[in-house]
């Protein structure tokens, strides 16, 4: 199909598509002729994917392409890429006090150690938790029992979504799914944990106005 | 103090406390003399909060003045604050298709019904949810199972939220925690998921170079 098509298909409009294009978030179409070029389903499904990350994932670019080009290797890390791609990107955190986070780094070391995560010593997990970890010291919250419950809770969720990913059919499946569900489940849970906060409030505070 | 003390204390550039003090993040300070104002303890704390919801929140400008509106309300609407404040903004996802986002609207509102969550028809995080499950779709993930599972786990994070907040001295600071709580508990619950989902990704494909 020629471009017009493509973007018919996908619902993204031409111009976007170039840049996509030119950002690399999409391989080129097959050029029949010096100004044009034929793309398949593969270049819909991607760019719906593309789209996805973009705009309910709210990823960077650069991030998006890093998680692009791991799904088209033949032989993808996908710890170190998925590691990557947090919500909240680690580099140039400036509102939190180097010095807190450092000690908030230890603690969640420490959390990790004790409950025998396998978690690479250089993940950039570690240092996004140890960020938000400081950051709520910051602003005065006492975090440390939220801390341990969350955690208790995050180790519940990534076994449902490593049998996400199981449920995927073949090897290249379940690397999709992975991307997917990792980006797309932060969006996910913070939304039903919202539903799920105003339930809780409603019973233990009552119900206002409109609300229910 | 005056503005230089008060960006040393809270290690945040003039310029962008003047930008802050524009958009009504922060209150202006009492004045001394025609170009000169007086800032205390209160503006360092404001300051800091401005700093990290912007920072490890990422949540727009808008959203972070009607959260301090709320703070600073002596009868504050929590429910409708907070479920405006989500990670992903409701309005604009053109990435997915409108007919889906109906589709996943009624599996949302069938959900929420089903497990008598007290929540607001007009709550965002339900219309949130039903974009982030119709992406799922677009994708072509089948995200049924998982949506049960994530339900279940929103349920029991949203008991360790309210008990947090529950744990704040006065009313003032209940609402305080609740804010900081729910924003800042997105990222934790990121990451702290991220180190997990390595851990349950190294258990059962085996671990890989440096990882660990």
């Amino acid at each position: 199909m020629r471009i017009a098509e493509l973007s018919r298909q996908a619902g993204v409009p031409v111009p976007t598509i170039k840049y996509y294009l030119r950002e690399g978030l999409l391989p080129a179409g097959e050029l029949t002729s010096p100004n044009q070029a034929r793309y398949d389903d593969r270049h819909v499904e991607r760019l719906r994917l593309v789209r996805v990350l973009l705009d309910i994932g709210r990823l960077p670019i650069a991030t998006i392409r890093h998680l692009l080009a791991a799904l088209d290797d033949p032989d993808p890390d996908v710890h170190r890429v998925l590691g990557q791609a947090l919500p909240s990107s680690v580099s140039g955190k400036d509102s939190v006090d180097p010095d807190s986070v450092r000690a908030a780094r230890v603690r969640i070391d420490k959390l990790a150690d004790e409950r025998g995560w396998l978690v690479g010593e250089g993940a950039p997990a570690r240092q996004a938790a140890a960020e938000v970890l400081a950051a709520f010291e910051q602003v005065g919250a006492d975090v440390g029992v939220l801390l341990e419950q969350y955690a208790d809770v995050a180790e519940t969720i990534a076994t449902h979504d490593l049998a996400f990913v199981g449920r995927a059919s073949a090897a290249e499946g379940m690397l999709y799914a992975a991307v997917v569900g990792s980006i797309l489940g932060d969006s996910l849970l913070a939304a039903l944990r919202r539903m799920t906060q105003e339930h809780e409030s409603a019973k233990k505070f009552g119900i206002r106005g409109d609300d229910c």
